[in-house]
């Protein structure tokens, strides 16, 4: 759906009228387009303590094929990069900015007690205004909770602080994210860092990810334009929105599709299926069979690699009006069918070792909503399946995670009346709504065969949404 | 500070205009007032599956001294009432609501799949409109990360979405919040059970709590009117603000109160000791000596029981804008001193054996700020030291918790201007900004003698803010 007031608020006029009246700035955001490069200018990496990430960030960029600069109190990055190929040199000099660059990478994996938080202040005070529109953060940690030292938990803890500050200081369509990495896990975070650093990620900002030893073999794709290749994708609530968006996202990215709706969408099912070289399958998943049918349909098909839970729906009332068969209904779909198809799927061995369960949770999950207690008690449900499927399905190779979207502008949320319509665009950090591909970028993300070290993660694509818990 | 809004919002004339306009309707919360009952009316009680926790909560009510109902689907309740000694009696009749009640209780402990969700939806259902303005709403859990099969675990997560809508939908000054409590720990929700139900969390909504083992002894208060009785409680930043509140609190309580506060600030914390009978400690806790004056004056004293960290600075700027030394200013205040200090009085024996150290992040910490890099990530920190140092203080049987305030109405806060103190005040489920005494409040639950089952436990004193992570 579009957004008539980013238009007016980038216009000649209209520009002028936003500044006058201090109304929110949203800025046009990039979006990934097949065949660009990852990061659209520079990368200034920084870094505190004895920073144990460079070896990794270097081979990473390498890869990328991206043009590093090493901030002041950084000088052995430049060693470093040149060790993996990459042409680099020094970025400003005695406090003075140089170049405008695309990204911000901290490692700040060697800050191991508060006292050396300057480390921080030093290279984001000095870059934040030399971070082009668009830009990037992003902030390499160590679990707190796997920290032997309280004062190293402590100081990882606090990076959260920086990070979501800077999400919303940074403007100008630029996001940051704090990524821990297990000790042990640095060779995971190429298929992360692709996601951030790129116009891929959009609309997430200021989230937290978690990256740790494989599950399963971490397969690097022969064409990272084409992750999916050669992967069967099973996405629920197909025909239309968000689910269509992201079943046209995985075909884009090299999947054979199974598009999946109920028998009364079969129209719409058919057109997204054709439009992308896909299958349909018509299937009520809520109903008993529905496991069994759909472990019966994978195995015809030689087993699928990627399951994507899109399928969910809304029956709003506060909870002294709501009828009971409309409470069972939004639980049913929303939560207890995923329960049934994830443990069939992965028991029958239908979804293959190195296998990707994606769910979809939501931000009334997260922070609950007035009107959705239903809807919220399965998405919150959602956050709890994944977490506590994510060890035990570990031990068959495949990970498990969840998107939790915030305002998405859809054909429903076009519904929505307008005053609240204009807070939910405007009360985050970006101004304005995502799109349904932002939904389907961050799925693609986690179905990745490269996402091996990715697994129990909700990650919210909301332009960090005011509104949380 | 006064909040001339929720005086006029309840006036005759200006009822009508509120409502006329669609304008917030903060309510008049109930406070705490010593010697008043915990709960001034019924609880009604519910649960599902097979509640755990009926017989710890049927010992609680007696002790509180509570009038209880059960509800239609929870008939066992009145025979394990009627065994503890409690009158009680069945609550409405055939979906028809029975009579008005102040508080309700749902153990959802017996919950272990989602399909069992309906029990959820008719206790709530049937009582959302029976709750008396303030009311209380308390859903007891099984801590997610302790279950030992997905399933239970997706359900028992699926409670944080129920509790957090019904704090947004059950408006009047009412409140919701999801206890998790860890088998075998049934005995410890006391201390925490008398704070949700009493109008001492007034400004407390849609937190979740865990439970655990008790850390040393649980130690039941003689008087739980005056449960810090014979307690030495140091409170920093105590001469005015919340900390004055705070150290108001814990004296009222029967504390003997150590108040520190900087030298500068002498006048006004000689006034605070003197008006609560307590010590005036004038000392600069960001100096290095600071943590052995602390030991020694702890030593000196017979050792201390409970320590407040209070005390907290903020130097706002963007991290473009700020100043090295102010950002290691308020790192070093609010954070790193607190570390020393906790390890020195840890270490030195001079926080006795049963010890509280309670701490005070903040919605900043949780959800970063525009202009707050520096004090969010202290507040971050923060939590993370709480979490990271609970299970090694726990070995000398300390806890150690923190409350992170919302907007709390003070001198600081009727300083902001206008429009943005007014979307803080109104951004939250009571429409409303906090009081410092009910930051107090939450810090006495965490300092309780009988709190020995909560440590690594951050809670919010915010009144639901719409604002968060």
């Amino acid at each position: 759906m579009k957004d008539g007031y980013i238009d007016f608020a980038n216009s000649n006029v209209g520009a002028k009228l936003v500044n006058a009246l201090g109304l929110p700035k949203p800025m046009p955001l990039e979006r990934y387009q097949a065949g660009q490069p990852v990061v659209k200018g520079t990368v200034l990496v920084g870094g505190g303590g004895e920073p144990q990430m460079l070896e990794a960030l270097a081979g990473v960029f390498q890869r990328i094929g991206v043009q590093t600069l090493a901030h002041e109190r950084l000088p052995q990055w430049v060693a470093v990069a040149n060790k993996a190929g990459l042409t680099t040199g020094r970025w400003g000099n005695n406090g003075q900015p140089g170049e405008k660059v695309k990204a911000l990478v901290f490692d700040a994996t060697g800050l191991t007690d508060s006292t050396q938080s300057d480390a921080l202040y030093w290279f984001f005070h000095d870059a934040a205004r030399s971070l082009l529109p668009c830009g990037r953060v992003v902030v390499l940690g160590r679990p707190p909770e796997a920290c032997t030292s309280p004062r190293q938990a402590t100081i990882q803890r606090g990076l959260e602080g920086l990070t979501r500050s800077l999400g919303k200081e940074l403007k100008k369509g630029s996001n940051a994210q704090l990524v821990y990495v297990a000790e042990g896990a640095e060779s995971q975070v190429e298929s992360t860092l692709r996601f951030l650093l790129s116009p891929r990620s959009a609309y997430v900002s200021a989230q937290v990810i978690r990256i740790g030893a494989p599950v399963g073999d971490n397969v690097a794709p022969a064409n990272w334009d084409q992750p999916l290749a050669g992967k069967k994708v099973l996405v629920t609530g197909a025909s239309r929105g968000i689910g269509a968006a992201i079943a046209e996202c995985m075909a884009r990215d090299g999947a054979h599709v199974i598009a999946l709706d109920v028998p009364q969408a079969q129209e719409g099912l058919n057109e997204v299926a054709k439009q992308i070289g896909g299958t349909a399958l018509a299937l009520d998943i809520g109903s008993p069979e529905a496991p069994q049918k759909l472990v019966d349909a994978a195995k015809a098909d030689g087993g699928w690699d990627v399951v994507v839970h899109n399928a969910g729906i809304t029956r709003d009332k506060t909870i002294a009006n709501m009828k009971e068969h409309l409470w069972q209904l939004v639980m049913n779909v929303n939560l207890s069918t995923q329960e049934r198809i994830n443990e069939a799927l992965v028991e029958s061995g239908a979804l293959k070792t190195g296998g990707r369960i994606v769910c979809v949770s939501s931000i009334s999950g997260v922070a609950g909503n007035m009107g959705q207690t239903n809807y919220a008690v399965s998405k919150a449900g959602v956050v709890g399946m994944v977490q506590a499927s994510a060890p035990i399905f570990a031990e068959k190779g495949i990970t498990i995670n969840a998107v939790a979207p915030g305002f998405i502008e859809t054909a429903m949320t076009a519904a929505i009346p307008f005053a609240i319509r204009e807070a939910g665009r405007r009360m985050n950090s970006m101004s304005q709504g995502g799109q349904p591909i932002d939904v389907a970028e961050a799925i693609g993300w986690f179905a990745s065969p490269a996402s091996a070290g990715i697994t129990g993660n909700v990650i919210r694509v909301c332009g960090q949404s005011l509104i949380g818990a």
